[in-house]
């Protein structure tokens, strides 16, 4: 077995903040319920939207700014299908067109006067929207795995967070904070046992496995898996925004967290989180206590990336320190980078990086 | 007569918002009621001023700064007649002379030290003062009609938006938004008809007449002219802030709206309103129903103002889209932009513009 | 004797706020008794510091931020004399060497991972920093007088302002404010008198020593020196932030209030107060008079030189006018300024100056 030696980078960045804006993806805008009767106004990426359900039930997502005089359309109406201005009353449909220009006597041409339209699919629950109003997207959004699958429970939460969109993906995918921001929940520190990390680098993403890895010793994990001894337990990164954690107990059990993050802005995300699992217990059970340790987890969380966040604009720009066991927050970095300059690469071959951790 | 086609103007600015900073003109300041017992603090385009009375009773507006360390004079107190800091004691007299150092053994020179002022005039109950500290002004404020004069029934009123100049004079002069701003203070959709609005350039300014419009349908009019069946309409933009609205029934009755703006920054309006009737009833009768009216409209307009203001602020700048019966926003602006650089044209003819508007 | 004649200057600055950033000097970050068992954050000079007390006692100051991934360090906590980030558990001892790496296997070799750190000295009750990271210290922070003496009363407060570091300075050592910011307190405008300051330059400083004051006829006084009926007076400014003042009543009793101002920020201020008196009355019973009339005092000054530091930053800088009774603030200023330029000269001989004033 190689022996590691205790590897410092020199601090990777000076003076800059590690935000990347992926345009060319898909993004969760709002959950499917939410679009009724009234406008909905979402941020996604910084750009102001307003949503809506036309005439055929379909979701629609503009810019959130009359053409006209550039009043938020979110604060309007819908009339007969149509999202109504509530300034002079032009009425847009669903592709954005203006139908109406009260007052005119002469109805414009269709299509003259056109909101400007961002593509929208709804899809598991969500809908989803793609960051690039200009382009035509050749992808799909991602479909969470085994939801609504026989067997399997699952459910829908969305968080807030003050973050970078790069500090909240590793913070989901780093263990070694478990142990100190839940501590009790997860890990403690005077059980720790060396186990081996493999990385392996996807098309779009980034996975760890950990190997051998026993039972975390915390209350989060007796509860769930009270009688697993050992665990399969996998982090991943999806680009742009996903990350994911699955825990498997044995052949028959599993607990799958995704969490699917819209950056508001640069220091905000909406975290759309799934969890889906099949556990020994039944579901209807299970799943508020999965719940109440999910929501405990997440605002502890949500509490260091916010202090984080602030620090890091107070120092303007932040200087890291990573060492080995910083396991995927240089890779997630590296491939947001890449993805945003349209450069990503794909290597010849994916190969696996061990490392060896205290857990 | 000539058919209209819908006329759209591709949008007129992109990355700027339109404002205009017109210092050679007056202001209103506050209203001359305000100013007694101690100085009173106002902001004119950007600038701090505080005001006061001297002992001869004569207003006078100074740099809300002490020439000394800049305290705000506004914070001081009134000794004598002169303005006094509340720092360090040093005295002013009206014309903003330094009357008396505190401590210091021989007095100064007079006018060594001097507060910088601006020129005031107290004209119709308001305190106007002169955008320019360096320039001497050659016009006077402008003069109320009708104000005091017997039959009409005039008040002031006092309104803060959150808004640019050009936005808050557009909407004054705009007729569409009135059916969905003020849904059913006066107009509604099912009863439109088409007319004709004639619009006119004038030296100062530029006018829309409506011709052979109908009494508005909704309850504004019904109660201010329960009698009319037609009324003469006028929308007045006069330079640099002022927009009026002038409605007459038949020969005798008529109501003036006047709302002189001033811009407290580039995105708030401080708007002092003079309204002027003579109508069927006696004046103690209409005035409270008047007045009620007035504050509605101006309310729901102050809510649109800021929405508008802030969702371009948001944007980085407006984009707005025109068609033909946006009667005055596009000249309003023309003129504020000629008369702040200085290049005020007045066109060799009038000529008269005829536009055909549904209301 | 020399006839003065009013010596205005005209305006020292526009467009410029009078901020000097020294740091090649102590500044007080903390009262001694505020390090116990918690880090505490303090901001000197626009630094965010996380400052605690090892294992030995010795308190230390690091930058607020691990160097891991930034989390402020204060929001950790002490572990066996250790701080301890609050995210992944890095554990720093007193010189800000990196003792732990939770999870990782092999502990890097001491003195890799290192906090930022700033010299500490701990001295009369107040924990002292030394502005700048990089250099070593070549001197010994400011030593209060008398403090703890046989015979004195002494006793440390801290109150924080809204203000320069200048305004601050010269509010403290400036006279003729007194009448009018703390009307009746000090003195009052109808007992004046001509006096004679002389001015002169030290060393690290420059003072103010007023000639032939009667004592001030304001209730302060009248409290503190009922018997006295001249006082010696000296008001002084010592490099980099110190402002003091001394009364001297006859032979025997003496007060002297020095004021270590730490700028927090280029507009903020904590000032650290040292009361050291000896006065006719027992201390038990003069401490809680001098107590309650300073804080009334420096309340009071906190109201203006928040007014003063608002309204220049409201004009975008200041715009002085300076008289010859403003005996020190363009003394403090070159100073400042000299110092912060590293280029302080210390004059050949150092002469007196000498100015009437009625106080």
């Amino acid at each position: 077995m190689e022996v590691q030696k205790p590897h410092l980078t020199l601090p990777l960045t000076k003076s800059h903040i590690s935000v990347a804006r992926l345009t060319n993806y898909w993004y969760i805008a709002c959950q499917s319920k939410e679009l009724r009767d009234k406008p909905v106004a979402r941020t996604v990426l910084g750009i102001p939207l307003v949503l809506f359900r036309g005439a055929d039930g379909k979701a629609s997502a503009f810019l959130d700014r009359c053409p006209h005089r550039n009043i938020p359309l979110s604060q309007g109406r819908i009339v007969d299908g149509y999202l109504e201005c509530g300034y002079h009353g032009w009425q847009f449909d669903g592709s954005g067109a203006c139908q109406a220009v009260p007052g005119l006597c002469s109805i414009p041409e269709n299509n003259r006067i056109k909101a400007s339209t961002y593509s929208v699919v709804e899809q598991d629950g969500f809908v989803w929207i793609f960051g690039n109003p200009d382009a035509e997207p050749t992808t799909l959004p991602y479909q969470f795995p085994n939801v609504n699958e026989n067997g399997y429970t699952t459910w829908r939460e969305e968080f807030c967070y003050e973050s970078t969109l790069l500090a909240a993906l590793e913070n989901v995918t780093d263990v070694p904070h478990t142990a100190f921001v839940h501590r009790g929940l997860f890990r403690s520190e005077p059980k720790r046992k060396q186990i081996t990390a493999v990385i392996r680098r996807q098309p779009n993403g980034v996975e760890t496995e950990y190997v051998d890895e026993p039972r975390p010793s915390g209350l989060a994990a007796r509860i769930i898996a009270p009688g697993a001894a050992e665990v399969s337990h996998f982090d991943r990164f999806i680009l742009p925004s996903i990350a994911q954690v699955e825990y498997q107990f044995g052949k028959n059990y599993s607990l799958l967290v995704t969490q699917a993050m819209t950056p508001v802005s640069d220091f905000h995300i909406q975290n759309f989180v799934v969890v889906t699992f099949r556990l020994g217990l039944p579901g209807w059970l299970m799943r508020p206590i999965v719940k109440l340790l999910l929501s405990s987890i997440i605002h502890q969380d949500a509490l260091v990336l916010k202090a984080q966040s602030e620090n890091i604009r107070r120092f303007g720009g932040e200087q890291f320190m990573t060492t080995d066991i910083d396991l995927l927050g240089s890779q997630i970095w590296l491939m947001l980078q890449q993805a945003e300059r349209g450069e990503l690469r794909q290597p010849k071959e994916f190969t696996e990086k061990r490392i060896h951790i205290h857990v």
